[in-house]
């Protein structure tokens, strides 16, 4: 039996690699791509993507139920209609998988209660790539006997934000199993103001910007004679699909919704 | 109350950080040092270690039994004198936390009986840095979803053997989750042979020997786009003391014995 | 005053980021590009490049040199192809800025010869990426000092050969300044065959394949008590241009030809 | 010939490393150690080390060059004696070689006349490991291609300043080289603040503490598709005597007074 998709977001680049992707899965197959324009085109029609296979557009969630009858919405839009998407998915029996992050505690809480009323299987990521999720994962996990920490982030100079999402993600899954406590000598002096890094609750963050860098983060775990590293390194958007893959298949046996891949990986 | 320790190997240098590790514990005393020598002597007098409160120095295992009824045996000797130590410590009721390696599969097993049989908690760790076992583990974990692995161990040029024991132990437990596989182009030419390192399953092995180096390993696991590497760098003796500690604050509340830290790390 | 240049090799990847590398600058044009294809017609009209202002194609280099009368000569082509172009480039007092590799050492002693006679100054660079022509550099100047070496190379797994050219390369210059000496433990013993990777004259390389990997390379040099590392990682092909570039201000004031980057960079 | 050497700072470690390297040397002999007291004993009397041949200890300079006519002054005490020691060694003409830090910028601009003057060799480097100071030479030399530079230095959490001399040194190093610009997007926002580190003319220093770490430095020069790293680990103290033994020699052939190593490697 072939798995039926509906993908949002065909448009963008994610999207792209994601058609790429799915097309070379035996079992599954996208029928449709939801967007706000060009209903009853094909995607290469609108040159959104040079598919061998005509994928149709709909601007109508219904219509598009009804005439393709997907399994999975997998989203990859912006958080502007990410929501109605999943609420649209959810009350038509169709499982979400959707990595636009930008959703509002509030939102996620409510689409988790509905999904889990429904018996819904869902899974919303902000990182699909199944080696960023176990470096994170892992630093928790190790966090618990090696309790000083600093992380090291890397992005090529366009990005704006310091320090990155990941970063910050990453921190707060550490301060669940650790903790606060002061790193470093506690007579620490800063000759320049910034050298030691952001503090989160002791722990350290330092975000490196260099023209080049692709996405990269370090988590060092320090103890008496000893370094941990868990470092990952980003080189390209194809790292993001086989966790949508993974996704994918794990909201069709499950009945509830779950927020992070780490939660699909044992 | 005080858990009392009987050490054997004190005259090595994990038993001289041991003690020192031990000393500062609040609830852990080592109450006896077991020998081939020297019985009666207390270890500072017999120069092995410049201990405030002497400990006595048994030859004979019923002895120190009957004067001192010690909680955890702390076994750092050599495999010639381990299996002995062990299979008397068990039937005293005694809780064996043994970091010699070199007890070969057989007497690992007999042990492994012995104490099930009596009920009696124990730990043979060939590893007792816990970076290093979260390193391995997470290796085995991170094996599961990126399949494709290689191992570059660094350590001193006054080792004389390569890959080292870490690095052979991590590629076993990797192999117990993952298929073997050919890794690399499948045309793959070795123009200076060696280049690719040793295989095991697919997986490659490199060791890097240069003075200066202390002991370090790096699991990299690759995946389309991306890189998880796992690193960890050992510094001196005193990163086994938590490992030990732990140990033997876990063995008392086990009654079975298990073989590898890992096993006590969740 | 513009400087003329003539492309060969605009229809590969180089050739295509070359040509919008060149397009920034202002005081470099791109006159004329030499390939043995489609005489007359310009490059956008092979949908070679989507330039803004049409390169005409030359097959004949007598005539392009008669209507276009370049400076310099920037072959990004083949082995097959790069000898004669460069050939004719020297004899009309055209600069070559060379890119190909697979040039004989008979070839290049040759046309070595012949641009110093002519006074034409000229490069041949199997590597125009700055950063991984300085490791190299640095790597030879640190092993006077520090003479124990080891390089992992590691790229993508659909690299057939191994070790890679630029380990060659580097190998070869570090051979230069340092005796061959046996490294490592005098009785070191593989345990696995190829563990100790790759020997060349006493120093090891190793070989890294992994998917999603790019270009890297670490040259590990240790002495008592410390380790300087090298490392160079090229994640795409514009790290090229600013050496192409460089090179081409270079050649115009210079009257002799040199082999390697690392000969204009001070 | 013997090259007689007098040692100041004989009770500090460094001092204590350099007794057991000199002595592994054939034509180098430490003949007199020079203290503040105990006047007429030797060092192993002192209990200050376990030198074979007993070393004799002056505390006054004139009689100490009288009665043993050294060749070099190795001077590894600490600020407030170095002056004085540096100044009788010139007057005495007797080469010092310094690696105590803390002299002033005018206490060095003073001795460098005088020792110029009196046509002494000398050289005062605030770091021996000839490690380091190649990571620093080649940060500079490579700082003039690829311009966009973040520093990331990693000390045990005992180390109570930051960032570290080392880290100062390679950025001074640097802005000698490059021009002062603004690195990162120009809207860069800290959500945490210190996050992009210290900032000095554009450049980023990063200091990591934590348990376990010895001494450590990364410079990461970045440019379009590439990333230069230059890495020094320093494992232990012997790091340094490679190059004090180096600067030895190279005082007896020189007539100037030199500060930092990197002037007398080439």
């Amino acid at each position: 039996m072939t798995l039926k998709i509906v993908l949002a977001g065909a448009r963008g680049r994610m999207g792209s690699a994601a058609i790429e992707a799915i097309q070379k899965i035996e079992d599954m197959e996208i029928v449709a791509a939801l967007d706000y324009k060009n209903d009853g085109l094909f995607l290469h029609e609108d040159k959104v993507h040079d598919t061998e296979i005509g994928i149709p557009i709909f601007t109508s969630f219904d219509r598009l139920v009804k005439e393709t009858q997907p399994d999975v919405l997998l989203d990859l839009t912006t958080p502007d209609v990410v929501y109605e998407n999943m609420y649209n998915a959810i009350k038509n029996g169709i499982r979400p998988v959707v990595g636009t992050s930008g959703l509002s505690f509030e939102e996620i809480e409510k689409l988790t209660e509905f999904a889990n009323e429904q018996g819904i299987g869902g899974i919303i990521a902000p990182n699909f790539s199944i080696g960023a999720v176990l470096m994170m994962k892992f630093s928790a996990m190790a966090a618990r006997y090696l309790e000083d920490i600093e992380i090291i982030e890397s992005h090529h100079n366009q990005k704006v934000d310091a320090p990155s999402g990941t970063a910050m993600k990453t921190a707060e899954m550490i301060m669940n199993v650790r903790e606060s406590h002061i790193q470093g000598h506690e007579d620490e002096k800063e000759h320049l103001a910034g050298a030691r890094g952001a503090d989160i609750e002791g722990m350290k963050i330092h975000s490196i910007r260099l023209p080049g860098l692709l996405a990269h983060q370090e988590v060092l775990l320090g103890a008496d004679g000893e370094l941990l590293t868990l470092r990952h390194d980003s080189f390209n958007r194809s790292c993001f699909m086989p966790g949508i893959l993974m996704a994918i298949r794990n909201v069709l046996e499950r009945k509830d919704l779950v927020y992070g891949l780490e939660n699909i990986l044992d």
